[in-house]
């Protein structure tokens, strides 16, 4: 990749499988330099965590330093772990990067909500009312603005774009969203649960209405639909690597056919250059390694069920954030991404 | 397996992957002596259809006789493709014999919702109203006088027990089934559609509102209750072989704690041999190639979720056919099945 | 499974894969009562261990602890990992009690050669002389006599069936062995290398010209050959849970026809119950779960490749314990194992 | 993808597993238009046959007319099915076009041997002498001048890159490549073979002496060493979708160390863009869906153990295509395909 680049970039965490993903898009991005990719492991080549990166990507792991990241990235992906993230996102809005967080510190309005579900007292209060939730099919104007952005997490990604078109008209309600992900949303750590034999052949659900991306969702759903809504939101891992599939049950407000969903879904989406909305059911195979999801749905009497599908690490975490980038720079939307 | 048998079984339709398990189970089974292995296909030893049984079962695939089938056998397992079955039932029972069909065919009562579902004139209407519906945790009493046993549905079988304790009692409705197959649920046949790189990584849901096992999930749901009920049932494709999950989704009629709802799950399945009602919540693996039922559960508020898992190989087809013939023929109940 | 039972078993390291399997095994077999499971893990029912026992094992797991164990059982299995057996086998051995170790310990002959291999100094060097290596189709009169065997490892077992009606007649040399092996070879432990995402869609070789059987692979066909044989070892890792599948390279020392091998194959495995020679080629999934290994080849010229499959977890561990235990205790050879 | 772009493309034969990669290739390609898209099944939108394609790329499966496919591109890639591209071929030659063949019809220059293993008569014997063998790393000086490419199989290319220093040098003999390839390899049709049951979970050698591979190898091989060398070569199938590993058992010519073969193998691929000589071993997924040859060996004595991995829809098929179409374009050799 030769072209001249303007825009530097740097990636914190890029030990971790959205970090990887993202190190790839980037490197492959046709106005993006990557020059720096940091984290807490040991510092080598990056080639020597990912053989596949070998004559690929030049870039060591380094130690995360913020002055350094600073001096040589314009933009700042930061894909660490949950509750960390707010250690060094103050800095760098300081030194006025562009600063797009993948991990969930700055998506929860209610700084309250977040303190419960994920542990911890949140270390930087004051920047989580500025952070703008970066999901461009429904806050491009923001984004376009923001200097901070919070990256959606994967399940939220799905869920609200499967039925953002339906709640924002108040359509729909009773919304009940089974999903299920592949092993990679778990994260890349040593436990006899990841383990092949673990997850070959088997299939289950976890964290039953306390699932850390449920407020998320709720949040998101319910400033879509401009009212609080309840969602019923179960996890499931399957046996494959990447992606979601979401099945949503909504209740519609009135009949409503096919045909005028239909009508309803297009027009929503038409000039989003991520989402396609199928006239049947979409298999999660056909956005493996994409920034697509795709959306069907059936409907009978006043039932919808709605099939939605992403790739978690792409538009549900590195793609995604490409895609903020993007827009946050005023470069074409789909720019790395297809 | 030398033992002294004295009851000679027969399986119809011993190609399929129904019909291959119930050949596997059968030669294992202690009071029982498997006589003869029938199909449409090419006559030869079974071996070499499923090398597995090489040195383990001697038989031969012969072809469908039904006076020879007759002459060799006093239970006769039919692991025909539906709208086959009902061309050999009566001359079965015409012969005295205790006839197991794994087939709809005798499932549904309304014999115009089996037309409707399975596309085709039913041939043998007279014998559907006596045919006795094999799900043992519900019907074990009509089952040991049964001549003619329809064994249930995987979906069915699955979705029944996850919800009869609840039904029975009046105590839930509105209930959405979400469930998620291995690929052995579509049968053996050549189709891309069932080749290795169409399933392995995908994930998809199909024949919303209308698969054919929804009439038989509804008959049998609002038996139990007395009263006719409504479902949704959404089947999915997962990349596995063996094995249903499904996470079902009701409103409780009235508040209800988790201990209040284990205790009733617990006292109806207190003697099953082949239910297990769970603290947590299932996974599918530990039902791999076993006849169990496993059932967790979660509550909040008036919301329930039920998770249950079995292999639909076994408690959804060939285990729970062996189970029926033991309860009718008055042996141990888990012989040859655990 | 009620049976009367008169010999009591015990298995030791009941928490790895092949302590899981014995006691699969154990529990189904009719002559057998299992009366103990030990390891120096949490103590607790092996169904919190294992939920797919739950309802089928009712044991828990135990400390080991040496008397208590011989109280209660006649034949001690010892599933432990290499270099821990030696502690126990002499104490088990002057109690009088048949000994079945599935590990290293006591296979290698010459004490030098395990101690270089496995790193330790084996501590119970007087009792390696007596051991009887477990491979009944070659030692089948040894092992009736035996009170300590060393059952052998996974890919010795596959390797020395593969060839030893070739290499009994000094017909072949230059023996190339190219294994590949599921990742339960690998044993049960959180390890990043161990993740599904590891694992799935993943294949390599690991350990070239060092693997630690590879003296037991040498030293079992050398005796069979009589001569001291060389041999090249290739293990692999693929992407499944049980098997290992052998492709063996040698060079005849004459020439022979397919039909000239064929024959000295099936006279020399004619009365075994668990080889299958084939005419073609063996397929992995064939022996899965299974306690067979079966066996093909193809010649051409003086060059003739044998490729031989057997589970690992059964064939190449509980499985072939079990069939020496059947020899040691004189009955039927097979009972348990179809 | 919109920039301006001289050179045209065609693809005939866009269904099958390597047509469809090419496409998506080519489509990413910054100096190539791919103008159309061919073959003898149903005309309709790319994207009806590979819904991933869904708003990325626009064509239409067209039939193939050799006057409009050459009025159309500059450069025609043929992934038809071998024993096909012979009837198009001569034609895109008469109308001036650059031919890049992926099937086998022009790769063996002995016609009689591809007679004999593909089982027709070839129709176009007299472009056969004329037709380069398509490996960058051997052959790029040909192939620059080339106007007919034959681009080699992809047992053929791992196979020969994995020996190609050592037997340049005369260094090596006996050898044997024992190759484990994913199920692509088999082909897009419908088959109970290739169904998921059939290859999850599974492991087989096919073929033995007689793969049609094998004499491509062996003229390879041959022509790289200067003499006629003999080789044995036994295909496997993996439980996995893309990629071949290949173990290669070779004999030294004379004693050498790891480090002074290491010295070779760099020597030899030291400007090679897409060929990787490791320290250690290689894995098969650090070459998914890329170019790349990884290459990693281990010597004791005069023994030699190479293995080497590919994805064999890319660096076997579509990727080493268009990295022979760069090198024919003179455009950079990795355009395209990192």
């Amino acid at each position: 990749m030769n072209r001249k680049s303007t825009i530097k970039a740097a990636v914190l965490g890029a030990t971790g499988f959205a970090g990887e993903k993202l190190v790839e898009i980037l490197c492959r991005h046709p106005a993006i330099e990557l020059t720096g990719a940091y984290g807490i492991e040991e510092p080598k080549p990056l080639k020597d965590y990912y053989p596949r990166f070998n004559k690929v990507v030049g870039l060591s792991l380094e130690p995360i330093v913020v002055s350094e990241v600073s001096a040589k990235a314009d933009v700042i992906f930061l894909a660490l772990p949950h509750t960390v993230s707010f250690n060094y996102v103050p800095q760098f809005l300081a030194a006025g990067k562009i600063v797009i967080d993948l991990s969930a510190d700055y998506r929860l309005k209610d700084v309250a909500v977040y303190e419960k579900y994920y542990g911890v007292t949140h270390k930087d209060k004051k920047n989580i009312a500025g952070a703008v939730y970066g999901l461009p099919e429904l806050y491009r104007d923001k984004i376009k603005k923001a200097k901070l952005l919070a990256n959606p997490g994967c399940y939220p990604t799905v869920s609200a774009l499967s039925v953002a078109p339906l709640i924002k008209e108040q359509l729909a309600g009773d919304i009940i969203i089974d999903a299920k992900s592949g092993i990679t949303g778990a994260g890349r750590k040593a436990s006899v649960d990841l383990n092949y034999t673990s997850i070959n052949g088997n299939l289950y659900a976890y964290k039953l209405f306390k699932h850390q991306h449920l407020p998320e969702i709720i949040q998101t759903i319910s400033e879509i639909a401009g009212t609080e809504m309840e969602v019923v939101f179960t996890p499931h891992v399957v046996p494959l690597e990447q992606g979601i599939l979401a099945t949503v049950y909504a209740d519609l407000k009135k009949k409503l056919t096919k045909e005028e969903i239909m009508t309803i879904y297009d027009k929503f989406y038409k000039n989003e250059p991520f989402v396609r909305v199928l006239p049947g059911l979409p298999k999660l195979k056909d956005v493996f390694n994409t920034n697509f999801c795709d959306i069907g749905f059936e409907v009978e009497g006043k039932k919808i069920i709605i099939v939605a599908v992403i790739d978690n690490l792409v538009k549900g975490a590195a793609g995604q954030a490409v895609q903020n980038m993007n827009i946050m720079l005023g470069i074409p939307e789909t720019a790395g991404l297809l």
